[in-house]
Parts: C-alpha cells; structure tokens; sequence
C-alpha cells in the first residue's frame, strides 16, 4: 500500500493544484451563506465521520478516511461542479455557495464510503471518491440543469444517489468469507458512544444542510419541516425499536441511524410549502421504513443478495431517500409549484428519482469493477474491519487479550502438571 | 416494557401530527435568530446528553433518552406554548423563535432528568416530559406575562424549576435499597472524558442560551456578561476543587458542572446593564455554592432527606438557579428598569421566584406520585444505573469480568486440589 | 499543591473582578462578529483541549487544564490589550471583536501548554497564562501598531510566539529522567480518537479563525484560501504518513495534528489576494515541513537539544508559523498591498517575523527560568504524564492492571509449589 496510496495522493494533489491555478478565481460574493455553509461542513467531518466510527476496532479508519476522503473530494468537487455550470469566461468562481456544494459532493462519496467500510483499501477510496464525484456532479446536472426538478434537500441526488451507488460496489466486491459472523464487525460500548457523537450533529444541523442552497424566501420554511420531521422520526424510531425487540430493549444501530432517516426523506420537498404536520409524517415514515429495513432487509441482503451494507446506508441514505423522491412527486402532482422560475411536473420529478437511482447502481457497479481489479491488492478478510491493516495502532489495547493467553496457557500447562501428579501419587 | 413504551410513544407521535394537523402553520418570520437556535440545539442535544454520560454503564440511556425527550418534547412544548400565547385565529405559528422556545422548553424535562438518571424506565420518562413541560409553560406564562417579571436567560422558569421538579420527583421516588455505595452510580476515565464534552459545548455557547430570546438591543450585554460570568465561575471551581480536597486534587464531577453554575445565575439579569464586573461577581458566587453544594449539600440530601439527586442538578441548577432570581431581584431594587414597556419591580421579581420554585416542587412531588404508581412497572434496585435494563449492550466489555471470574473460580478450584494432595503427600 | 494553586486561582480572580469594575465597560458595538467568536470559542475549549487529549493518562488534564488556562486567560487577556490599545477615557470597552482577541490571546498560553504537557503542575500553568498573555499582547503591539505589519490569522503572534515560547519554558524546565521511553507518554485506541474531536474542530473552524478578525470586505477571500488550504494540506499528510512508514501505515500523530499545519502557515497571508491555488501549496508545503519535523526533527531536538515538546507544537505550531510568516513576506514582496491605510513591506514583515520569534524565545526562557524555582514544587518524573497527581481518578481503570498482578502473584506462589511437590514425590 505505502507507494500506491502515497503516490496516487501526492500526485492528484499535484493536479489539483494546477487546475486550479488554471482555472479558479475569487467570486465577489458575501459571506451570508457562511453560517450555513459551517454547519454543512461540521455534518461532513464530525457527523459522518463519528457516525461510522461504531465499529470496535475501526474508529480511526472511520473518522481518518472519511477526512481524507471530504479533504479530497471537495477540491475534485469544485473542479467538476465548476467546469460543469460553466463559469464565467471559462474560469470557475468560489463563492461560499461554490464550497457548500463541494461538501455537498464529498457527502455522496461519504455515503458510499459506509457500505464498503472496512472492505476497502485507502487507495481504492480514492479513486472511487474521484469516480463518484465525478458521475454525481453529472447527474446532479441533469436533474437541475437538464430535468429541471427540485430537489433542494438532496435526498436524491445525494442520499439515494450514494447509498445506491455503494450498494453496487459493495455488490461487485463481494465477499463471501465475511457471511460467518466476525467479530470485529461488532461495536463496544465506548464506540457506540463516539458514534452518538456522529448521529447527534448531524441530526442537530441537518435544517441546515437541507436549507444551505435553498432561496433566500424558503429557507424558514425548511428549516422548520425539517425539524419537524427529525423530531417526530426520532420518537417513531425509539418506539419501534423497543417494538420489535423481544425483550423491548433499544437497538443502538437503530438510534443511531434511523433517527436521522427524517431528514433525508423531507430533503426533496422541504423547501416546499408542504405544512409541519406533513413534514412529520414524511418523517415518522422513514423512521418506520428505516427501521424495518435494518431489521428485515439488510439480513436478507447480505444472505441472498452478496448486499454487505457494513453501516446500512441503505436504511438510512437508500430507502428514505427515495422516499424522499416519491414524496416530491406526491407533493408536486398534488400542489403545483414553481422553482427556479420552473414549473415542477410529476414527469420531470419521476424522472430525476428513476434516473439517479438508475445511474448510480450502473455507475457503481462499473466503479466496483474498477476497484475489483487486482493491481489495487485487495486486503485478505481477515484484515477487514481492522485499523491496524492501515494504521499504527497503539499497542496497549490488546492487554486484556494478553491476560486471557496467559491464562490460557497457564491453564494448559497446570492440567498437564495435574495429569503428571496424577500418575506419580 | 416492549409495549407499554412503544405504544405510548407511538400513540403520542400520532397525537402530535394531528395535532399539528389541525394548529399549526408556517410563520413569515426571518431567519436572523437561527445562529442562536443552533447553539441552543447542541447545548440541548449535545450538551445535555453528555454531561449526563459520566456514568459508567449508563451512557446509551444518557445520550439516547435525552435525544428521546428532547425530540418528544419539543413537538409538545411547541403545542402547549402556543395554545397559551393565543396566537393569531386560534393557530400556532412556528418561527425561529418559537423554536428557540420549544428547545427551552425541553430543557427542564432533561434537567429533572439528571435528578432521577439511572432510577426511573424510558415509559415513565415520556409522561415526566409532557407533564413537566405542560406545567414549565403554565408556569412561565404567569412569570412573563402575568407577574410581567424578567427572566431572559431563564435562571428561574428553566433551571430552578427543572432542578426543583426534579428533586420533588425523585423524592416521592424515593429508593432505600440505593443508600449503599452503588458501583454503577461510578464513572470511568472515559466516560468522565465524555462527560466533559457536554460540560464543554454548554459553557461555549451559554452566551447564546441567555441572549437567545433578549431584545436585539440587549443581545450583546447579555453575551458579555454570560462569557465573563462563566470565565470568572470555572477559575473559582478549579479554585475550591482543589481547596476543598485533602490533597489538593480537582474533583471532575465540581469542574464537569460547576464551571456551568455562572452562566445559570447570571440568566436573569444578563440582558440588564449591570456591568461586567457584576457578571463576574455573580458567577463566581455560583461556582462557590455549586462546589458547596456538592460537596457538603447533595450527601446530606441524600442521607438525611432522602433526594437521591444523580447528576447533582441541585448544584448546578436549583441553588445557582435560586441564586439567578436572587440577583434579579437586588438589581431590579438597586437600578429600575424597563423591560418590553414594563417597570421591574422587586414585587413582581420576587413573585416570580418563589412561584417558580412553589410549582415545581408541588408539581414535581405530584409527578413523582403518577410515576410511583404500579402500572409502570419500577426496574428492580440492582437494575439502576445499568443500560442493559433498556438496551441491546455490547458484550465484549463484559471480558474484564470474564476474567476475574475466570480467575477466581480457577483459584477455587486449585484451593480444593492443594487440600487433596496436603492429604495424600 | 493545594493551598499554592488555590490561594493563587481565588485570589487572581479577585484582582480580575476588581480590575473590571475599575476599568471596563460595554463598548455599544453589533453582534456581527458573533458567528465568528463562537467559532474560535469552540476552537479553543473543545478543539486544544481535546487535541491534546490523545496521552493515554492525561486527558482530564488536557482538556480540564486546558479550559482552567483559558478562563483564566481571556480575563487577563481582556484587561492586557485593552490598557496597550488606549480605551476611551482610559476604559476598556467590551465589544464581539474584544472578545475575540481575549480568546485568541489564550491561544498562546494553550500552545505552549502542548510543549510542557505531562511536565508541570496546575500552579506553574497559573504563572505560565499571565507571563505569556502579557508578552503576547506586548508582541502583537508591536507588530500591528509599531510594525505595522500583517498577520491577520496570526501564524506569526499566535502560532510561532506560542511554540517557541512553549519550546523555550520546557528547554529549560528539562527532565534528563523523561528521556528513556515512558509508558504513559502514549496513547490508546480510544484516547486517540478523543484527540480527533479536537483535531476536526479546529480544522472545520480554521476558517473562522483566520477570517474573525480580517476587514469586512476580505473576509471571504480569507474563508476561501484557509478551506483549500487546509483541504490541501489534510491530503498531503496522508500521503506522507503513509510514505514514510515502512509499511505504509497512516500515524495517528500525524494525522492529527499535521493536518492543520496548513491553517496555520495560511494565516498571515490569508486575507490578500493570493489566488486559491497559491493558498494550496502554502498547505501543502505546511503540511510536508509538519510530517518531516514529527518524524525527523523531534526526536532530534529531545535528545540532542534537551527540548521534550509533548505535543509536537514545534511541527503544528513553530514551522508552520515561520513558514506563514515567510510566506507573507514573499507575497509582500511580489504583490504589495494596503492593509489599514499602510503600504506592506518586506522591512516590516520580515521584522514582525524575527521580532516575534526572538521576543517568544527569550521571554520563553525567562519564564522558565521563573518556572523551574523550587517554591513551585516540581512534581517527581515518574508522577508525569498521570492524571492522578492533580486528579481524583475513577478506580475502575486499575482493574486489568490489579488482573495482571494478581495473575503474577499467583504464579509466583505456584512456582514455589510445585518446587516443593517436587521435592515430596
């Protein structure tokens, strides 16, 4: 790994500076939009970051990678979005707009990033970041410039977008030595906590995330639905967790994730003037198809489907949003609106769900194929979920691990000695 | 507990959209106080929940149960504090602001939360929360609108009445079997580390907490003078930590909550011209007593008067909280003020005050009554304090103990041998 | 320790409180700046003070003492610049942007606690915060009033001044007895990720950083150069890391803490007109000269120079600081601007550069010459490092330890056993 990984790094580093000097320049725009764009970029660091760090041994790949990946895919993310939306007289304009939608790219990757985690080397990460970036700044295009649906919140173009596109190449990288339960695909208590840390800033300032590039006038409006609706998923998610449990008991993965399946699903049409109580049933729903999800779905997934969704993004990122999608068209065809000077359409709506959906598994499941390719060298499957495969790891941890050997072989040595006795009285 | 919680809570998150249904709507406020809002929400969800994560087996209900009530009870604060406030045509109207006051309103539930943490179940937490947030808005309506008293920082209709209502709730709740040392009710390295996130984000953005809901005028008064109220208070707790301590040594629990007690005691008048000097005066006062209390206060309560207090919050909410109100009054007498076009009187201040901590301790006391009935179905004593009562745990934290166990009965055994070979030797 | 640090912390705020009421008042000022401050102040509390929270044993001190530091410090802070920058009629006036230069001035005293972190006593910290707040303020008199120079995001006054300052204090405060391999001078796998909050805090916020106090019209350009800056110099240090180790593995240190380096050296000449892609090299360049000095410089300087830097500062703070302050000149040199109504020059930076590096030095000595006086009472080598000289510690945490003992003991009796069966049969 160390001059692959390194050399691929330095290098796109390299590039990325040069097409920058090239092609980007100031934009003379105010910083109102910087409040926002902060919130968006604590989501993308500490909440993704800490949200998948739940694994026991994986928290430093987790909060680590998800760093180098947004540090990467943002400066890839203002390159692409800005060739794509052309820019004035060929030079791309950084406003704080430009920066809250390159964190926005990074998220897809991010999304991506927890279907494959633990799977997946450092040098693959890269190039399925500049992979994803690239093909979801494409199709974002398409669903605003070309389709010209809304979708202000991105439960589309990001969430169902990531999630479908992980799920492809955690399909094509499937491994079937991971299907016996291992170990290290458990938490511990402390994990479970710093992932809290992750679930809880992002729940805090998703309002903002789904009202950072919505208009100046529906930003109130958005704000409020998604608080709303957070709010009434997190009380269905607590209820239907205790619900399904034999004994009652809350499922740690289900506060941490389906909790946040509200904010997803209300993204598409939460600028829109849907009413509060709207709001929370679009979020009590996710809740209840995020928690069934996790609960019925990703076992049969990964048993039948070779599916293994390491952090569920399809609960939390794949079905919400796509109910997200579908709640669009609903509220479109119900209450006609107009965006961006545009009048939405039930077609136009369906048509920017079905697309991405579409392109993400296909784009995906090319980009696993990519990675599949044996000049990446795959990690065994005895290193997955496993930092130090990657990291030096502080040696200390493993003193209980110590103990339990010697008194295993203490134990070994004395019934020898006993049987020995055992002759000789 | 499976169903009597998810169907509570399930039937009350149906209630709620109907009832936001029917009441509420969108206000055409501006989005200018929602930098405050964000502060007040991770001081809410963040701050609240860790602080309370110190307990070493009890940080899942911690964090988890106050995202719980929080999320539950900011739908209902927003129902009841606007039934009450009239508004226009018999609707509610959701702006910023009320927001703002929705998370406040929550924050009495959480602290009383603190007084009963690890003794009550999840079921009886969902009817503390609508009945202490439905008396919190009753109660705040007679101190602002009726006794037209001020209280912008919230030291009295927050802090002192969640503390006092606390204290009367788990009072009535009242545990013998609980007097002996626990050693749940410990906590460990890093749950204390974690503890001081919480402890952390609270003190940071305190100043937003008082000035959320002041003038804009008074906005920058009430920031100054919580920022030096809280610098001054965390130098004096670290101060008498050390003093109080034989051998000099900080108490984390005195630097976890006590540095907090300024920005309590400063509430009331923060937003009143009383010189930073003053701020700093009042909130190295609340350290002091904070420290006290804890230190000489909370082993009396608890031997003596049976109020088991988990967290403490008599320290760092009731006392500092009393302290606030106190305040308010003697500068009310000393330098009259207008305030939203009424003169403060030290009448109305002083009514203010002990209503406040009258309703609290009846209501609470009445609260504890409902909660001790048998329908709920109390956890055993040797089940407090212990996650795994209400959660799915992960197991590995348990091999500590595997091996101590391990360990000891190994020893056991070779006892009995050493006797038999003693015999035959 | 404890009537030296408590008398010293009680009656240091006494003086404060008096010195507030005598000489500062309200400054009638906005609450633009408010955004920015809460930013800092997240950066400062949470962000060092879990940073440094990475040493297995030590992190009730680093993020405890480092909230004590600045509490303490922002009060002084206040007071120092507000008599070196005049006042009106001789008062100090309390405004945001106040505000955010006391905490900013605290900034110093927490690098150099980074240097001396493990080695000193709460109360040496006390002396250390006043001696070094006061230069600092000294300093930047200097440079921004005398020099006229340019260091908007403060690589120069805060970051250089504050290592080599902190460099200086633990040169002379020299343990010989630390050099050999000290067990808790490492981290764990939890600890490590604690340190990542701090880490992400700081690098999600830099922004504001060198932005809160930049001219109005300036400001996004100084977001915008930090955010590529730093995204730049994150994917450079992974590169790095990886590069350097034998096997290719990332290293925590680095990645916490040489991530950063490209906030810092962005600093002075954030606020001009320097072209994004000219901001990227400046990261990435911070970036290598931090990874190569953690890997090559460090070891070196502990044990050919008798400098033990804890915390790396030299490699965050000190090369990276330099390197801001070259970068400034060169720009200087090749662009000039106006900064508040003055001509840039190479003269002024140049000296603003050398003037601070020499003034952290030799005032860095003297305080540690102040320091190393045996009224302090210097804790014994083998008590650093460890929390529970200046904590009470939960005693949970000695369990695997009171395992491993009781393990050995155990053992040690059988030997002794089976020597004496030995002899029998």
């Amino acid at each position: 790994m160390r001059f692959k990984f390194s050399i691929t790094a330095l290098l796109l580093e390299v590039i990325f500076i040069i097409l920058f000097g090239v092609f980007v320049e100031y934009d003379a725009g105010s910083v109102d939009l910087y409040a926002y764009f902060k919130d968006v970029h604590v989501m993308i660091f500490i909440g993704f970051g800490f949200l998948m760090a739940f694994l026991k041994k994986y928290g430093f790949s987790s909060v680590g990678i998800n760093m180098l990946i947004a540090a990467l895919g943002l400066q890839w993310g203002t390159l692409i979005q800005g060739f794509l939306h052309g820019g004035v007289g060929g030079k791309i304009r950084i406003s704080i707009k430009s920066m809250i939608n390159a964190d926005f790219s990074t998220a897809t990757a991010l999304i991506s990033f927890g279907a494959v985690l633990g799977k997946t080397s450092p040098v693959q990460m890269l190039f399925l970041t500049l992979l994803e970036i690239a093909i979801f700044a494409l199709n974002e295009y398409l669903v605003m410039e070309i389709l010209q649906a809304t979708d202000t919140g991105a439960s589309m173009t990001i969430h169902a977008f990531g999630a479908y596109f992980g799920l492809a190449v955690t399909l094509i990288l499937y491994r079937p030595g991971l299907q016996n339960k291992y170990e290290n695909k458990n938490s511990t208590y402390h994990s479970d906590i710093f992932a809290m840390i992750g679930t809880l800033f992002l729940w805090i300032f998703w309002p903002s995330f789904n009202s950072a590039i919505a208009a100046e006038g529906d930003k109130i409006k958005t704000i409020i639905n998604t608080y709303y609706a957070l709010a009434a998923c997190a009380v269905v998610t607590f209820g239907l967790s205790s619900l399904l449990d034999q004994r009652g008991k809350f499922s740690m993965v289900l506060i941490q994730n389906a909790t946040l399946a509200g904010g997803v699903a209300v993204g598409t049409c939460a600028d829109l003037a849907i009413h509060p109580f709207v709001a929370m049933c679009i979020g009590s729903i996710a809740g209840t198809i995020s928690v069934l999800g996790f609960r019925f779905l990703t076992p049969v997934l990964a048993s039948k489907m070779k599916i293994q969704d390491t952090c569920g993004v399809h609960n939390l990122h794949g079905l919400p949003g796509i109910l997200g999608g579908i709640a669009g068209i609903i509220v479109t065809a119900v209450q006609p609106e107009t965006k961006r000077g545009v009048q939405l359409t039930v077609g136009r709506q369906t048509a920017a769900l079905s697309g991405t959906v579409g392109i993400a598994l296909l784009s995906g499941a090319l980009t696993g194929a990519i990675l599949k390719l044996s000049m990446w060298g795959q990690i065994p499957d005895q290193n997955c979920f496993d930092d130090s495969a990657y990291w030096e790891v502080p040696e200390e941890e493993k003193l209980p691990e110590i103990l339990l050997n010697n008194y295993n072989e203490h134990s070994r040595v004395e019934s020898t000695m006993w049987t020995f006795i055992g002759c000789r009285i």
